[in-house]
């Protein structure tokens, strides 16, 4: 890619308010997506999510009042909830550590210092409160690798804060799962009438936001 | 670009370890890549960072010890300091509503109903203890759309958590400032003697981590 088509991309990114309901993304492009997901760099590589694509209509439907009463969830063309792993065990740690040895022929025994080196970090994070925290980051990791990505395949989406995460745990019966809701993004094509496609994007000039030292 | 390219780029991408220090971004890159994070969307486009582009070798030097002794700060072509807007104040939703004004050429009284709920918003998570947290994740969805970005170009990324924000603050005199480390990256290209580049990525299952409903 040419840092031409970046910025082409980057800067026809806008978060779509209206998604043709008619627009589907082709199978190839989503799956593509989901790779990437599936890709994203997290902290350690420890991965502390999963992602939901929603294709049920009820659950759709269900979502729109808990979204701030936004369209988005029913009109897009895909919809993904991006839960984290909530107070993350430390048997994630060893879940991990068994992937590893599994992908890169690695010992057990030969990543035990990491393994401790990881669980001493969860430990950490846990007694002082932010493990959470933590995990939630990474997923903002995901979610905009996810628009950048899509963005760069001509996919357009919107990226859903505005939403009540505790609703949206109750619909997808996540209460009582290992996984809790923190943010969802809509994917798909603009409808020709959202009249924000069209409006200027809005940010601090480039001296305002990058100082070099 | 195709879906092919977008997944080539990702699965190339690793946190790469070991930069050739001989190796330097072109200006046009790096020009489109300071581009891509002023384009970074955010949280109803609030903005609550700033980015540090550190050309010093002496800064550079600097930070090495307060990041796990990790040497992509002075090996990387370049390296970027993403910073929160610290206990964002309220003068900033004024900021960002005179942005607007400028840019779309709206009027403020327009736009009151908008800033009233940003404010509001604003103050909640101040309010709540989470008005940090809230930036730190805006910042995260920078630091994911950058390394996908560069991944797109073909510059090699190492996200840098493993530092010591409080020194880092000290280092870049920001202590006093609006703004604090959250997190780092190196971008640049990948020495040919980085084990670490030809190591199987370590990913969970598609299965795993995606979940249709």
């Amino acid at each position: 890619m040419t840092p031409d088509h970046l910025l082409t991309a980057l800067r026809w990114r806008y978060a779509t308010k209206q998604f043709d309901p008619a627009q589907k993304i082709p199978a190839d492009i989503w799956a593509s997506l989901e790779e990437a997901l599936v890709l994203t760099p997290s902290s350690f590589g420890l991965q502390p999510w999963k992602f939901f694509v929603i294709d049920s209509a009820e659950l759709k439907t269900k979502m729109v009042p808990v979204s701030w009463g936004q369209t988005q969830p029913v009109e897009a063309s895909h919809f993904v909830v991006f839960a984290r792993h909530h107070d993350m065990p430390e048997t994630e740690i060893d879940r991990f550590i068994a992937r590893m040895v599994a992908v890169t022929g690695a010992t057990a025994d030969s990543l035990a210092g990491y393994r401790n080196m990881m669980a001493g970090f969860r430990q950490k994070a846990q007694n002082e409160g932010w493990l959470n925290a933590w995990a939630d980051r990474q997923i903002y990791i995901a979610l905009g690798s996810f628009m950048t990505s899509a963005a760069a395949l001509g996919v357009d989406t919107c990226p859903m804060e505005g939403l009540d995460p505790v609703a949206y745990d109750t619909i997808l019966g996540l209460t009582h799962s290992p996984y809790r809701t923190v943010v969802a993004c809509a994917a798909g094509y603009r409808s020709a009438g959202d009249v924000h496609a069209t409006r200027a994007k809005v940010r601090y000039e480039a001296a305002d936001v990058i100082t070099h030292l």
